[in-house]
């Protein structure tokens, strides 16, 4: 590896690819009739992501030896649909910052996040049907359910203390790995790769998205101390039972878990340290860090299925990346 | 005409064609991960809507000779676009009443709203590919995209006095016409029909569509007095620039102007008789039931493209049906 970040070295392999995929998402962005509809989605797409999830759809695609176009709409499709669940992700959360710039619930309202979210998850179907691939529509329309499903179960999962780590599971296979998962697989459908390879393909997504979003649970309780990008503590105070939490709970003794009642089911979260400090004595943060390394292990051993080439190289280094800081 | 609806003469002599309808809803709004979603779902799809445009979907195929089973996909895949809509359009409205029930935000709340109203989107775009028809594909997609622009249209558009009839157009299309129109066209596109009865499939419903949605909003000014379904004037006092009030501005004195600027845009909406006094003053009330019956002929027209049968007049007596009252 080298100091360059491995999203950053695959921009650059990738760079025309990725440049049609940005011209194409301007393009579809586009309304004539409503043109709150392109505000409000510059305000996210132009504010700065790493567009990890088409570079992935991207990279793929290319390192299964892909020459055609239509890796560039599936990729637009990708960004499509993770935009439009930010948007209505912030709605849910009543979130106010999202990439470090006010969220566009508070800049305009709740109303436009919703339709305009709704008219993004449109735009990426048919982005989809141009491809005329029905293998393509079935992977990603399945992935929308998905991440729709895993949003519904997070949000009836807060604040119950019984939440099982198999619930969490499915919550982050929802919220961040059924895309990742998609991202990848579709690069290898539209590349025509055999069924073994469409699947290793799926599994590393899978378990990369996986690995970062544990990672990133871990992170929200302090996890190397630096927190970057995140509000320490936002899923503790929206009563979130991620893995620290639930591994800590089935280990607390009878003051702990009334401290866990009090904090996460009546929302009395003022005691961010009290809860870290439970989290070391179960040693539950180091378990979680732990779980993304074996996710990570799991994206690398998939992708070894594959062959190599210097794309294989770095998305394997992407993984690494995952695990070591959030996106 | 008998004195039973065509929708319920329709209903009887497509039964098990509907019932099947009812059988695949129910199964596909199903999620073992998330019991919430069918809980929402159940609450609207079975509040007794009269499950109009599943029913355009059945009755088009049949009408066109088709003896498959994908037109039952496509008619549930209508129906679950249009409950996506609905729980979205509550939450971007506040709304508190719909069919005579709570609605779901009130009773749950927006979140569960927004997300069960995304997962019932992606569900239906699942049943669409199952039919493996592109072209299916690509009119309910487009459908989609303008039913989610039209309402950033109306969203973007309320409160504003400078409306014109093309914008109030665009917004009838995206509100209602839009679905109208998909779900009569694919039934054409399953049964496999030239091209010019594919089109004259797609003007009948857009044309019932916008008769319905103009004659819609005649009757939020009293219309013939009864207001079926509808409170009085909640176009009027959520800012709406409907057809009647657009044309009556255009034709406004100084005073007349001065009170729909403080109603509509300033929200001081408290005097509804006024307003109708207005609209009488300038006939736009009439003109507007005119406009309706104008767009209900154009449907009538497209109909007659089609090969005569039972169904078909049925379905020209719903043309009749929705601009005699609201659906």
């Amino acid at each position: 590896m080298t100091d360059t970040p491995p999203h950053a070295r695959l921009t650059a392999a990738l760079s025309e690819d990725m440049a049609a995929v940005g011209d194409l998402i301007r393009d579809r962005m586009a309304s004539e009739n409503a043109p709150r509809i392109p505000e409000v989605t510059a305000h996210l797409v132009e504010a700065g992501g790493k567009r990890v999830r088409p570079l992935m759809t991207v990279a793929c695609a290319r390192m299964c030896g892909y020459e055609g176009t239509d890796h560039i709409k599936l990729a637009a499709t990708v960004e499509f649909i993770h935009t439009a669940t930010l948007l209505h992700d912030d709605v849910v959360d009543e979130s106010r910052q999202r990439r470090g710039r006010p969220t566009a619930n508070l800049l305009w309202d709740n109303q436009s996040s919703v339709l305009v979210g709704d008219y993004l998850f449109a735009r990426s179907f048919q982005l989809m049907v141009e491809t005329g691939s029905l293998r393509v529509l079935d992977i990603l329309s399945g992935a929308a359910a998905t991440i729709a499903e895993g949003e519904v179960l997070q949000l009836t999962a807060a604040r119950n203390l019984a939440t099982t780590e198999e619930t969490y599971l499915k919550v982050v296979r929802g919220k961040t790995a059924a895309l990742f998962e998609a991202a990848a697989q579709v690069g290898g459908v539209v590349a025509g790769v055999p069924d073994a390879q469409e699947q290793a393909l799926a599994r590393f997504g899978d378990a990369l998205g996986v690995s970062f979003q544990i990672m990133d649970d871990w992170l929200d309780y302090g996890g190397a101390g630096d927190g970057i990008g995140k509000n320490l503590g936002d899923d503790f105070r929206e009563g979130k039972l991620t893995l620290p939490v639930i591994r800590a709970l089935a280990r607390s003794d009878d003051a702990e878990r009334a401290f866990w009642r009090d904090a996460l089911e009546r929302g009395k979260s003022e005691d961010l340290d009290r809860a870290r400090t439970i989290l070391d004595r179960h040693g539950t943060l180091e378990e979680t860090r732990v779980e993304a390394l074996a996710w990570r292990d799991r994206a690398r051993a998939a992708l070894a299925e594959l062959p190599a080439s210097d794309l294989r190289e770095m998305l394997g280094d992407l993984a690494d990346y995952v695990v070591a800081r959030a996106l």
